[in-house]
């Protein structure tokens, strides 16, 4: 265990400067940190430096200022253009990158940290620039063990951290399966607007009632969520010999008008084959067990 | 206008006993309403019949015995096989159906009605049996002001009433339009606890995480309804820009593992689409203006 140093007098270089990496300086030099950052376009860094911060020539010199180096650019094709200008400069830092991207990406870049001597912590930002420094935004952290012990303290100025492993890339799973659930929701979302449009309703109006509704699936999810682990399925949302009799009405109306069906008629697929199967009295959670079959 | 009756002194005929329809039963004989049921298979009426309710031998006969019919069966093939042996004796009454179905078996069931001249009212139950009674159950109806306004103070002991027109599909619309919303979440959802699996994750846990994450969605999905209706489009969720540098790799890391993308490739493309016509500086419901030049 390594000691926490007091967290708001804790030096941190920032690299990167557009919206998040931007919010997130502030963050830290609003907590009282000696801040040094750096962006490829040094104009950006302007407003930071007149709140206090120092402003850096190079990313190699911002890195040398700090034990702690927050990496914060666009994509990954960024952070190697970033970190291949650094090279050795990074040597024992704790590098804690929080660009968004794949797991292999986080991986290969936590190879190249521990070849270049520094301790890596891959992360993701699950909230707006502007929501920084609240507790609500969540940052999954993993990769290096030690360097998220010893800086805890500072990384949750930015918001909620969890540690999900010492492998670089379980941040980054967390990070797309959420984002992915969210657009799942959202893209079915706009395409039921058209569909409300076309039949004469009020978008906004029903957007609000859905609104409404979402207090009903912290519950489900989690239902489900045990569902699928256990592999033992309650007729969730009803039983699917009533839920399936549903489902050819609902994809013949979006189809009728025009609108997009191409998740409905799925799952009205593998509502109709559990049916057949005789799992009729299960619930939608058991529609799982026919995509592990799935490629 | 019409007086309302004392609500719970109003008898009331219940057609259907399956899940549903037995709930709702159950509902009208506890609040002390004279409630005659009938079902296809008479032996489900016994519990009813035990808790205070009059058996009928036919669905005509059952129709007879109160002005206010409700109607609960499968699906529409039920609901005409209900309809074609009441005939007539439903003349002067009011039928609430709130069987699920498409819009055009409600307006087809409507003018069944009307030539048999009843009052049509069609209903959906947004909610399961055990939670019947309670006003977190939302029942969107639609067809005769008539019979709403008479009824009201009755049908608001099975849950909150929401009245949508007189055209007596577009109470289905909402239903089916709300529903598949809660489909597409949990069908996305559903893929994603396999990569969550797949990459050696807790689904249980993740699903508890995503649950906390959903108290996020109430005032992006509203803030989207409004962009989408006023054709005007903030970067919520931040600019398109940044959010579609995300999605190449989210899409990869998908299909590397074998778990569905197919939603999340639409979005990739309907993002790069947005960038490359020069609006990446707006946001995720910009992406329906796209969607309206679909078929
Ligand atoms: N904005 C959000 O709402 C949000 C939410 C959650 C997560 N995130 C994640 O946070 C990260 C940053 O997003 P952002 O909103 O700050 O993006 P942004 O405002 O577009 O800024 C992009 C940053 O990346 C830098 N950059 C791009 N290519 C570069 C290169 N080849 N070499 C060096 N620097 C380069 C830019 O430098 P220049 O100024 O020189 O162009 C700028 O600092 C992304 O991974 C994003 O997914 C953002
Ligand atoms: N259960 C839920 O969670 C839920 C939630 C929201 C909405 N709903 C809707 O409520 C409606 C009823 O669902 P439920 O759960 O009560 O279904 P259920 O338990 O399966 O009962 C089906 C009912 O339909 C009757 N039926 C089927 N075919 C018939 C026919 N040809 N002629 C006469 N009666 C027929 C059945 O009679 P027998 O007993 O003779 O078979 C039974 O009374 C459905 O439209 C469903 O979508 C249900």
């Amino acid at each position: 265990m390594t000691t926490t140093p007091d967290a708001s007098s804790a030096p941190i270089t920032v690299l990167g400067l557009g919206d998040m990496g931007s919010a997130i300086a502030r963050v830290f030099i609003d907590r009282g940190h000696p801040t040094t950052v750096w962006n490829r376009t040094a104009s950006k860094s302007a407003p930071l430096v007149e709140a206090g911060a120092s402003p850096a020539e190079t990313a190699a010199e911002a890195v040398a200022a700090s034990p702690l180096v927050v990496l914060c650019v666009l994509d990954y094709e960024a952070v190697d253009a970033v970190l291949s200008s650094v090279g050795d400069a990074i040597s024992g830092r704790a590098l804690v990158n929080v660009t968004s991207g794949s797991p292999s990406r986080a991986r290969a870049t936590q190879q190249w940290a521990s070849e270049h001597g520094a301790e890596y912590l891959d992360g993701g930002v699950m909230g707006d620039p502007p929501d920084l420094g609240s507790g609500q935004v969540m940052l999954p952290y993993s990769g290096s063990r030690t360097a998220f012990d010893t800086h805890e303290a500072t990384l949750r100025e930015l918001g909620t951290p969890t540690y999900h492993g010492t492998d670089a890339g379980l941040a980054s799973v967390e990070f797309m399966a959420q984002v992915a659930v969210g657009y799942e929701l959202l893209i079915g979302f706009l395409h039921t607007l058209r569909l409300v449009h076309k039949e004469g309703g009020d978008v906004a109006e029903f957007a609000e009632r859905v609104a409404g509704s979402v207090s009903d699936y912290p519950a489900l999810l989690t239902a489900i969520g045990e569902a699928v682990r256990d592999g033992e399925y309650p007729p969730d949302l009803g039983p699917l010999s009533v839920q399936s009799a549903l489902m050819g009405d609902l994809v013949d109306h979006r189809q009728s008008l025009g609108v997009d069906s191409v998740r409905m008629r799925e799952v009205k697929e593998l509502m109709d084959k559990r049916v057949a199967d005789g799992h009729g009295d299960q619930g939608f959670s058991s529609l799982s067990a026919l995509l592990d079959n799935q490629q």
